[in-house]
């Protein structure tokens, strides 16, 4: 039984995509899950009765009223101004034991302000971490950090190659997880000073590193050591390519419908690379659970982080972090 | 009026591929162009007698004797101890005068190393760049640096902007090319720390520099400031973008053939993502012309790789670097 506290005032088609997405969550998950709205009442209500909700989905809602907004054009610091706000409400919740997880399509960089603020981080962390599904010619592949970290130290990748395992485990299903570390050459000795230290740091780290991973073995999803489940890099370079990544779609889409291709079927061939499909990516390391959606989401894509949500809540991913966390010996790596 | 010696024993596909690719080329140039065939010449005249070559091309094809070869798993330091390697003798050529540029598809890190101690770099750079052209939406952009120095201060990105400007108006015609500065937001203090400096610097460095761009904004070929012709970014985060950007369009063929899509128009449409016809990457801020080519070029991207030395040699590129370094206030950004 998990409570998913659902932002229904963040994202670019706010309230009616969250709204919306909660309902087609609600028809897909098991009864004994429900779905918080966060928001304006008012607002809610109107949309919940435009969509004509059934009795049974409407036992499953729960109102959360939050009268302030944190808008996409924020700064983080908008989290200590508006205190009321959907976004740090649905969060405190959560701290206060009335939720068990949070979803939201709004300001990412507050999102995360108020996750840290609201959940704490896990002891040793000193940041969260954004964790992305790569969809690939194999398995998804779980690349972190996607953009909270830009300038991190061996250390910290470390701590995400650690993250990213646990989540590749109990989100994926993935045993024993395999994990590459983004580099510019599969031979140890290459990369920058950072990706260098963490090579080293990786193969005593008790997790199964299959060493440096090139930008070709992301959309392969596997390298010439082996399929991959995790791949780590800093903020800066995985926020750089993800965003690539959601770009080179739709290029991609124009030039064959340039060349008389029909759209429709091409769309269908592509769609598991389409990030408006997406489940939203959680925000790894914070005591709790805060899964981030793009500013766009679809209700489908809503659904789908709910249900991430939901997976995380039951699989005790959160557990299972901390104690992946704890058993680093102090003074080691993480 | 360019002679262009070609490493005929460099790539995946040598001698085959380059000695093809050469005759291709003479057929495309104005016949006041020549082509240096360097290397074994037992081994050119096989190739040439195989592939009936015309003697208005005869005449314009030199082969320049070289009996060894640096493999493609060799280190850099083999330009050492390989003085008699189609590499060096190329290059040699150049450095006494005896030749305009040089254009190979062997070892990158060979390249690099012989280009820096025969050509020598123009005062004040510390290391060259690799300047790769990448399809757009729009306009091709050239990225740099693509892989030759992973960990660069705010400094060396200011010369990538300068030497990929200079490329950009010489080799693809742009006037007053527009750069950007590749980072994880548009405002200027969305980055790392040392992009955030190089925004900084950028802006007073005498360039069209548009700001920051994100990694969206690269296959679009344009950001909210305007259409791009260069983005500057680090050789890690280049290399890392250029090897993902190579492997997607497989991806994405696999999945569109999966779907029932005809492979042949398929590949018709995004034949401008293919790699194998891209025409090389110059090394930029060496004093002359080398051109880097994949490993894996086929007959036409070694053409094309030729077409692109001539212009390089006929515009005056190399001299154009030079001034505009020259041009930098002493301690100032260059």
């Amino acid at each position: 039984m998990a409570r998913i506290a659902l932002d229904a005032m963040g994202g670019d088609h706010a309230p009616q995509a969250p709204v919306a997405g909660a309902l087609e969550a609600l028809g897909e998950l098991g009864s004994a899950h429900t779905v918080q709205l966060v928001g304006r009442r008012e607002a809610i209500e109107q949309e919940l009765g435009r969509l004509a909700v059934s009795e049974a989905h409407r036992a499953r809602l729960e109102i959360i009223e939050a009268p302030d907004v944190i808008e996409m054009t924020d700064k983080p610091s908008a989290v200590r101004s508006k205190p009321n706000s959907s976004m740090m409400v649905g969060l405190k919740a959560q701290a206060d034991g009335k939720s068990d997880a949070f979803v939201s399509a709004g300001n990412t960089g507050a999102q995360m302000a108020a996750s840290m603020l609201l959940l704490r981080l896990h002891p040793g962390l000193k940041r969260p971490a954004i964790a992305t599904i790569f969809p690939t010619a194999k398995k998804s592949v779980v690349v972190l950090d996607s953009g909270a970290n830009v300038d991190c130290s061996a250390d910290e990748l470390v701590q995400f190659a650690r993250l990213g395992a646990v989540y590749a485990e109990d989100i994926l299903g993935r045993e024993k997880p395999a994990v590459g570390l983004l580099s510019i050459g599969e031979e140890p000795e290459k990369g920058n000073v950072v990706t260098k230290e963490a090579h080293a740091l990786l193969t005593e780290a008790g997790i199964r590193f299959l060493g440096n991973v090139e930008g070709r073995d992301l959309p392969a999803g596997t390298s010439q050591h082996g399929d991959l489940d995790v791949v780590v890099c800093d903020g800066f370079v995985g926020n750089v390519i993800l965003k690539f990544y959601e770009a080179v779609a739709p290029l991609m889409i124009r030039l064959l419908v340039k060349e008389g291709m029909p759209e429709t079927g091409i769309r269908k061939a592509l769609r598991a690379l389409d990030y408006s499909e997406h489940g939203g990516a959680p925000l790894l390391g914070v005591k709790g659970v805060s899964i981030i959606c793009h500013g766009r989401s679809s209700p489908a894509a809503i659904k789908n982080a709910i249900k991430v949500a939901v997976q995380a809540v039951d699989s005790r991913m959160n557990d299972h972090i901390g104690r992946r966390l704890e058993t680093v010996t102090p003074g080691g790596a993480a």
